[in-house]
């Protein structure tokens, strides 16, 4: 399909796409035992055939029971399943080793979460209502920001130690605000993407502290909590360090904290299901909330059952648990895919990939020869773009480019997602090599 | 479970919910063909199975051909599956006798369209946008309205001639805004939801040639445009009509049509699928509207899936052609109740019944009791949520008030979806007959 192009032909068959996260794209297969239960719940004959295994069969007919009409294909609560709610809130829980989690406070999405802006900023306000957002970071979060009439305030992670967040530099972005709009809340991505940094609770400490001064509402981007692959990195939920800190950060510092079934290892993106939890939100707040969920009547129910089966998992006990352990092998996919990902761009000249602590993004900095920036200017591009450009039309290969996160700096990057399949993985760095060493060559 | 409340038995064994439309909560049971696909595309073992009909497997083939990855868990384009998108596209070109229709102005949403109108207001506009919208009509429709900033600008339907559309009355509304803020466009639902009314191709004509005097978009919820029941009604999409006028209408009035697999024969709601199809709309509004979807990143993707199947059937020599035309079992279903709830209603005091052209609600009018409305202002309620309120307490039964549609003329209506299953039918008519004989004696 990719092989000609304006009648040229090119030395790839296909486009290898990694430029968003998306495992599936990249080769990864679904987890069987959430396709089963997903497949029995849409055709329930499969429920009474012994194909499928008894947990299989007996998951689907409970998550049935929960839906209007015994199917998936009723409305559903605005929240989402009160069930698939309390599984969700049972799920933090454990997490967060006994913190309480409310079902009253936990609402289901389809999964992208940007709306939540529009509660959080009054389009009527003057000053503009402002809310501070990470670079490197996603264009739709700002794009939702300036949609809903707020203004972005961006802070910048520090590029030269690993992307780690610094409090100075959320002084620095706050002070830089003022004239312009009045900040309302803090975006935070932890753990980071396209970053790929983990916040340690010293950190998140610092960041409630600041919260809690400035009076900010803190919304947490908590996705990939399951793809923490540094040595000495753990994920460490904000709410659980908030209620670490007790008064009054516990009971005061409004939190909202998402997460969703697309992401991680279950990479069902096109499910479209998450869901966000509201710590200490106003009450007045929490009612605008629901109104804004009940607008698009609710979340798509697959997407709520796939949320079921992350948060609840099959137990030892159970038939599926030994080939949903499997789980386990993506794990170390992500971690091998890592491990060669580094290996090859960091013995390719001009290329440095900081350590990577978690997330499913590498995001190495490019070191351009001056002829390719020059090159790049001249055809009207972002350097990082134009390499990233070339990298496809040559090579089939379709990553992102630093500048579409936003840097501004001068710094060249390129952002690859790492959670796919091992062969995707390795014929990706092949092509990558190849054209990279032409690439230097040709611009020397 | 609903058999004690606050210790009193009550004489119903469950809940009729029949407030939303909404058909499998009301027994009808989903379509097998579309049940089999979508359960094969999520589980593609179930392909190889002899135990699916060969154009079922075949057309799960087909659709995880179009998926990145061949995985339904993937996301899509913005706009949706270009695969589906073109099924969508041929369909509208056929249901409209060969008027074309571009497959780049079709986009593939999350059922609910309501964000739409964040395009066509703009929140910082002084005066405010202002979007004319029907009542009785949607609460979700207002609040998305008010939720982008904009005004709600009601125009009323005649209820003494079967809730028809009267250009008179859009004008009235137009100018009653005058000094409060600048009207934008027109939100249409034809066939009506919750009046039954279905335009005639006149009186389409004269909405068409009104917002084109006006410079008003033109937003058509036409959902309901299988369910067309009457015997003298004809569906006609506003598209057809717009054509047919020829120049300058054809190619000047900006119009977004909707339709979803939620509504109607499908009654998928749960799987979030429909789409709009944008027609003579500015390129610069065109960009912002692709941004407005990619923000969501893409609708999902079974929601996707079952979009293709509804606009794109089985066909007479398909295998499961016979049992996918059981479909018109259903068109039969909905007759059949119309013509029960009608008889039942009108042989009632106190209910009028008008006659019901298209939907799947139906709209009674409530004559209420001096008393009853007394009684009901002394415990601060609407008179027809007092109403509805003491049918669900006694009767189990869970009906819409009209005020609940911004009715606040001072008459009465209750809302009911009646595309349910006969059996259900049946027993929502006993009940409704025996508590309204019984509320209608006690407060005589």
């Amino acid at each position: 399909m990719h092989e000609f192009s304006g009648g040229v032909k090119k030395p790839y068959q296909n486009i290898i796409e990694v430029s968003a996260s998306d495992p599936h794209r990249g080769g990864l297969r679904p987890l069987t035992f959430v396709r089963q239960v997903l497949a029995a719940c849409l055709y329930p004959q499969l429920i009474n055939s012994d194909k499928l295994p008894v947990d299989v069969r007996q998951r689907a007919q409970r998550l049935l029971g929960a839906c209007a009409g015994g199917s998936v294909g009723s409305y559903t609560a605005t929240a989402g399943i009160a069930e698939i709610v309390q599984s969700v809130s049972d799920f933090i829980t454990r997490r967060d080793g006994g913190i309480p989690s409310h079902p009253e406070n936990i609402y289901i999405s389809p999964g992208s979460h940007w709306n939540i802006f529009t509660i959080l900023v009054n389009s009527k306000s003057s000053p503009r209502s402002g809310v501070l957002t990470p670079v490197p970071g996603y264009s739709n979060a700002v794009m939702s920001l300036t949609g809903v009439g707020a203004v972005n305030v961006p802070y910048y992670l520090d590029k030269e130690q690993g992307w780690e967040l610094k409090v100075e530099e959320l002084h620095r972005a706050l002070e830089s605000a003022k004239g312009n709009c009045k900040p309302v809340a803090l975006y935070i991505i932890n753990p980071g993407n396209p970053t790929g940094q983990v916040q340690s609770r010293k950190s998140i400490q610092e960041v409630i502290r600041f919260v809690s001064e400035k009076r900010l509402f803190l919304l947490v981007d908590e996705v990939y909590q399951e793809c923490v692959s540094g040595e000495k990195s753990d994920f460490v939920s904000y709410k659980k360090v908030l209620f670490e800190m007790g008064h009054p950060y516990s009971d005061t510092v409004e939190l909202a904290s998402f997460h969703s079934v697309s992401n991680g290892f279950f990479g069902e993106c096109g499910l479209r299901g998450g869901y966000v939890e509201l710590v200490n939100v106003d009450p007045t707040v929490m009612k605008y909330i629901y109104k804004l969920f009940s607008k698009d009547s609710c979340a798509p129910v697959l997407g709520q059952v796939a949320l079921d089966l992350m948060t609840n998992p099959p137990q030892p006990e159970d038939p599926s648990y030994p080939l949903y352990h499997l789980i386990q092998k993506m794990k170390a996919t992500l971690l091998c895919n890592l491990k060669r990902f580094m290996e090859v761009l960091n013995s390719l000249p001009g290329f440095h990939c900081p350590p990577f602590e978690g997330g499913t993004f590498a995001f190495p900095r490019l070191h351009l020869p001056p002829k390719a920036v020059h090159k790049a200017k001249e055809v009207g591009m972002q350097p990082d773009t134009f390499y990233c450009m070339r990298l496809l039309e040559e090579a089939g290969v379709f990553t992102s480019p630093g500048c579409d996160f936003h840097l501004k700096d001068g710094s060249h990057h390129i952002g690859v997602c790492i959670m796919i399949s091992e062969e995707v993985m390795e014929e990706l760095l092949r092509r990558l090599a190849c054209f990279h060493i032409q690439f230097m060559k040709d611009f020397s």
